[in-house]
């Protein structure tokens, strides 16, 4: 398995065509930022967590997106109920386990959400995502201290426990699926000095999921995105602030020559 | 009824000079912006959620916006709670019914808090106003999927049934008051690739209402400084992220010339 | 006591290198833009507010920043539960009492959490700090209505009864620690425009408490750092939304002959 400029371009076209409904449980602090990338790349978000209606909106979705930043119990709550609707409905789950291994709350809610249904994809750092395997292991907050390639080990046996395609994401970004590994290259120092890129690309992830029924691809077509989209807004930006907005700038204008001009992607073992 | 440049520019020279107290009761993906733009065009902008202040706090303020973006049982206490209290004291409020339609909870909600009191301004897409008039109509999520002019006669059953101008936002706007409906025709097509400038638009209804007591003409007024705001913003953006930059910007930078040059206002049956 | 140029640029090149964590307990409106800020600076921050997992990333952390801005029950006992633990731990706690006087339950949280322990620095603006040592003081919303200088008076009331170094924001900020009141006066007009600066400053607070040890110095720091970041800013900035951009830029790009040149500090009785 591969994937090639005309792959990831395909999909960017069904997303901008179909506008499909990414719905989100996700964090405080990058709500606004998600809402805007999704509806930069074509897709359409919408934010609801009340128990009262997490489950029709999951029904009515082409994708639901939980991220964990700023969990509180009737969050994990919603996030079950969610999970359990898109399950029965055969709509794909993207999770991103935000600080798992900062508190043992972030761990065993993760815990907790894998038990309800395998999503199709995991997307973390190399911290998060070898948290998840290592009971022993612990993460600073919400920013990654582990090296990727550690992680790509971590990566394998989350894999196999959770059967979920797993995207450790990093200057290169691993995506585990069946047997090889997918890599992608593209990207900018800045983007970890910008608060919930890796965000971001979860929720991407869940808009490529919408279009794509495999979740390897769909994982790396969405980190590829990010890279590529960021590459192009380095050139505009003087600082994280403004590499921001021309980032999110940058997924709106995307086209496919620049995918094919700049996307670096592989496969390792 | 009309509105002109000079009618539109007095309430703005009145909202830089008295910065009225805009408490928001608004959803979790907007309060920066919607903060952002009360302060641009001039008004004093406040978010409280707690049920132990905010009728303390929008017994203070100069006009009440709730919005259902985000809802959850605490969040729609809080907001019967204000209402009960503006209704009291004779502060307007202005009403954004964020995903109407889109499950039975938002729909629900809405209807409750009409039952409080009657809005100054109920501000949303074509097929929010539409779901509030047709138990049969469904939302995708928070984006508008019925065209603007087909929302006018739900507009105006809507106006009939609650008492309050009803503003339909689109491609054009339109103002559902007394006997005419108001046209506003300003706007950009980025406008809604950028998440919650409808948000916005009604957090600017509040900031015209706290200084104009026709409510048609506060909300016009409130529609034709976005539009006018975000045909400036064009010019000086990229794609939607520095477009979003610009327009709080433009807000800031309004002269009456720019309103002399730009505003496209009319009135339809 | 007094700040250089030199003690000012020593403590940031620590928080680059060490970027320590610091745990925001914050409002909805500012937490991506206090993120970013914090990430710009070279700090590393983290949200957390659930009480299943505040105390422990309290205990982790290198700073605790509390931010009353859109407070409500269960976030109050978090910010009780982790200041508590930070109190235990010596961890330096920060505290920005939001809209104190706009409301009695902001200033009776603001009262139970100085209960709680005494923070290293509380900083807000004249009008918060003049209601938290007189109890006829009312505050519109959020935003100060009251002479920066007449809140110094009040800052000195606040420091006997609290034990904090208090910083009272305004063209001139005041901070008042042991015997003598340091001022910067550095800063832009363009500051209030922008929502939640304020909260920024008081995370920065944050950010050079955890590595010096003398709060007036770190305050001091803080809020010559947000000064000097604003006027490099304010060169490239149309409004207030490119200004918001630029100064999360100028954070990032900070050099030490910047504020060589910019710094603008001073002592008042």
């Amino acid at each position: 398995m591969s994937i090639t400029a005309d792959t990831l371009w395909k999909d960017i076209q069904i997303i901008r065509e179909k506008a499909p409904l990414v719905h989100n449980i996700t964090n405080y602090v990058v709500m606004n930022t998600t809402a805007n990338a999704l509806l930069a790349i074509g897709a359409s978000p919408v934010m609801a967590h009340a128990l009262e209606e997490v489950e029709q909106m999951a029904a009515i979705a082409s994708a639901l997106v939980v991220n964990i930043g700023t969990l509180s119990g009737p969050w994990v709550e919603a996030m079950v109920a969610a999970m359990g609707v898109a399950a029965d409905k055969g709509i794909p789950v993207v999770l991103d386990p935000v600080g798992a291994g900062a508190t043992p709350y972030r761990t065993k809610t993760t815990e907790q959400l894998l038990a309800v249904t395998s999503p199709v994809i995991i997307r973390g750092n190399a911290s998060e995502i070898i948290a998840l395997v290592s009971s022993t292991a612990r993460t600073k907050g919400v920013d990654s201290t582990a090296a990727s390639d550690s992680a790509v080990a971590a990566g394998k046996a989350l894999r196999q426990s959770s059967g979920s395609t797993v995207c450790v994401s990093g200057a290169t970004d691993y995506i585990i699926g069946n047997d090889e590994v997918l890599t992608i290259s593209n990207g900018h120092p800045l983007m970890p000095k910008v608060t919930g890129l890796g965000c971001t690309a979860t929720a991407l992830c869940g808009a490529f999921s919408a279009v794509n029924p495999s979740s390897p691809r769909a994982a790396a077509h969405a980190m590829a995105t990010m890279g590529i989209a960021a590459e192009l807004a380095a050139d505009k930006a003087n600082g994280p602030a403004t590499f921001q907005a021309a980032f999110i700038d940058s997924l709106y204008l995307l086209r496919k020559k620049d995918v094919v001009r700049l996307l670096k992607s592989g496969t390792v073992q």
